[in-house]
């Protein structure tokens, strides 16, 4: 049985779509200081939408960083009151010159929408939005309380969310949250994440000599930055993909076995995913453990980037007197960001070798979290997906951080429901991301159902 | 007794200065394309004023990269013909916001004089051109024959010279070069270098997925490039600074012990060598070494700086699909580039880690050198210095580079005279690259007692 919202949504993909791509060309980079406005402009778009589907209370929020963007509709006394969270935030777009259409221009190819944000999480989130004004438009009324909080800073951290919701503000008091910022374990395979990876991110600071020197005339005397990071790096992990930090597996709690042989009997093709998805020369992680093991239950750590030095075409034969790495470090439950934290910046300083100095400083940080599944927001979940894809849901976790998850979990109580349409070609986080536009519609629906089935009254 | 020319050289001293600034006003970077016809403006600059002191067929040879300048004056039958040599292209000026006056606005300071290519070295070979214009202006003729051939490839590597020399043209033909780009070893010590380093410049590239990942949904599964750059770097040197290539030692013909007596009557402080030209918390190099032995007779390996990935403000959780490092190694004698570069390739193939693509590229390489003390352009020279400076001559060698000068042995047979004036903290290749100037006045001076020396009639 199609309910009424979800005819009215099926009747108007098309105008949703262009929305959505207004939407994608505002390039709200919130990591770089030169998209300040453009962040800015996302937001404001975003509040006079919720205002015009009939939210209320519509405003933003200032934080110290890019402001947040709160509605809510509560007039369903005795029902429950979903937060429905979301970020209009992107990650930059470089390197420019691989992507195959501007990131700013989203671009319609194979049935994708390709742009900056499509999928993470502009797409996802705007898919809130249009089951929102669906059921208002088809009921006049929503089948259940609704808050919505948006953010601008998750690529960044997000601070700013983070200590509104630890002041327990009564703008999120709510039963539940539901978040669209993963995606399906394969297409057309209806999937709730219930785990999310947690991490740190670092930056290690080397000092050598007090300016930078000629190579030729200091090369066997002066301390080279880079070469003391590559030492402190190489003893950071081995070539198994093993972390070599004492103590950091100490507090991991395993999956189940029966999360475990769930995932067994997932649809994977590790030399499917080794091609398609990475394309690397062969798969790497520690010895012992599955590729989803891998990437869902086990730390791991990666180095993003090293600025110092030359990094021009052609030679320049200096020493530098700094040089840096940006590490991060994934989570799995129960390691905590400061005891990790704590664990890596005493072994750096202790691994240090002579000559330099050593700062490790902690960026940002996020909790990992484990939902569980018994709970009757994943239930109801479940029985939505059923109704628009036809199969049985599976029950995931992603390797990805969404901390969020993990603060409302801690100062709110409230469970997630990860309802994610992405699919894991998506590319994000790097050039030619998109989104499935068939996906983008069924994942409305599946919202749509979600609220009414929480709302229904045996539930009440 | 002073010569006329030396007079002459005395009276002209400011303008000779500023004529210098002139000079450094253009910013002759020559690994930076956008900087390609300020690199030919120098040259233009330096062809006029030899044409307008004097010097005959002066003219451009055009190379497939930057031209070199050429002069000559040969009226001097029977006398010795010497060929000066210097460069006119500069290093890149970043990091730009540690410079305490811009880079290309020459500002005298404590008796010095600021700016990139003030001693490396525009300013040193400008030393070269006023004082034939001090010998020319005194007697109207040369005390010898002499060819002047400047580059403007020197800081990325010298092919077009290179070329040059290799093909033995008749515009090279002479008894001895002049060459001063080289340093003293304290103030007011004159000094000789009679021994350089060669070198072998390259990049490693390192691929792992084929495009920029995610490290959430990745990590654990995806290799890191930047994680396989430290792993390999690590391999590369240890904490000693011993460099770990399988026979890289094995060709190295040691200093003399009377060479090595020499060095350790040399005037050097270890402490406040450390304190003010290095300023790092230790000295780092090999056990067992001076540091006088480690940067000038041992081989040393250095990294320059490591392209990829995200190296902006903030986070960005990439995992990129490749990542570079510039790595280079000095030679000392009797190692040659082709080799060390072999057994460097071959090396870093066989310990690169696991999931990754490696590519070893040579970007430019030179010769080491040693010059006999007993030729008597070097005994000539050391009567010059010993005139102006009042001191007896030390013979030193540099850790740096200075290809031509083994070009120069290899294809022409000339001995070099490297009669330098720069001092140990002028910041070569650094932000506040300075030029003593009274170093450049002696220099002068002691460069036009020189070729009046070698063109005396007991020496003919």
């Amino acid at each position: 049985m199609t309910s009424i919202a979800t005819e009215f949504a099926r009747q108007n993909q098309s105008r949703f779509l262009e929305e959505l791509k207004s939407l994608l060309r505002i390039p709200s980079v919130s990591t770089l200081p030169e998209h300040k406005s453009d962040v800015r402009r996302a937001a404001e778009v975003l509040a006079a939408e919720l205002a015009r589907i009939g939210m209320e209370n519509v405003r933003l929020i200032e934080t110290a960083g890019h402001p947040l963007v709160y509605a809510d509709w509560l007039h369903a006394p005795g029902k429950p009151t979903a937060l429905l969270y979301g970020h209009y935030d992107v990650q930059p777009p470089d390197p420019l010159d691989e992507w195959l259409s501007p990131p700013f221009e989203p671009t319609e190819r194979n049935g994708n929408l390709y742009a900056r944000g499509a999928v993470d999480d502009k797409g996802q989130m705007y898919m809130h939005v249009k089951a929102l004004e669906s059921l208002l438009a088809a009921g006049k009324a929503l089948p259940l309380n609704v808050r919505v909080i948006l953010e601008g800073e998750e690529e960044v951290g997000g601070e700013g969310i983070a200590a509104f919701v630890a002041s327990h503000p009564p703008e999120l008091q709510a039963d539940f949250a539901l978040v669209s910022d993963t995606e399906m374990f394969a297409p057309g395979l209806p999937t709730l994440c219930v785990g999310l990876r947690g991490m740190i991110y670092t930056e290690i600071e080397v000092r050598g000599a007090k300016t930078d020197l000629h190579s030729g005339m200091y090369g066997g005397a002066a301390p080279n930055p880079f070469v003391a990071l590559a030492q402190i790096i190489a003893k950071l992990k081995d070539h198994s993909g093993k972390i070599l930090i004492p103590g950091i597996y100490d507090n991991i709690v395993p999956p189940s076995s029966e999360e475990l042989a769930a995932w067994q009997s997932l649809p994977f093709d590790e030399e499917h995913y080794r091609q398609t998805e990475v394309g690397s020369r062969e798969l790497v992680g520690e010895a012992g453990y599955s590729v989803l093991e891998r990437t869902w239950a086990r730390p791991t750590l990666d180095v993003h980037g090293m600025p110092g030095g030359f990094i021009g075409a052609g030679a320049k034969t200096v020493i530098p007197a700094k040089a840096t790495a940006k590490v991060s470090i994934r989570l799995v439950p129960a390691m905590t960001p400061a005891e990790t934290f704590a664990r890596y910046r005493d072994y750096i300083q202790h691994i240090a070798p002579p000559g330099v100095d050593v700062d490790v400083r902690l960026i940002h940080s996020g909790d990992p979290c484990l939902i569980p599944v018994d709970n009757p927001y994943i239930q109801a979940a479940t029985a939505a997906l059923h109704e628009v894809w036809g199969k049985e849901t599976v029950f995931i976790r992603s390797g990805g951080s969404i901390p969020i998850v993990g603060d409302f979990a801690r100062h709110l109580k409230l469970p997630s429901v990860m309802m994610g349409f992405g699919l894991p070609d998506d590319n994000l986080h790097a050039p030619n991301e998109k989104f499935l536009i068939s996906n983008f519609y069924q994942g409305i629906e599946s919202i749509i159902r979600f609220l009414e089935i929480v709302g229904e009254p045996a539930r009440s």
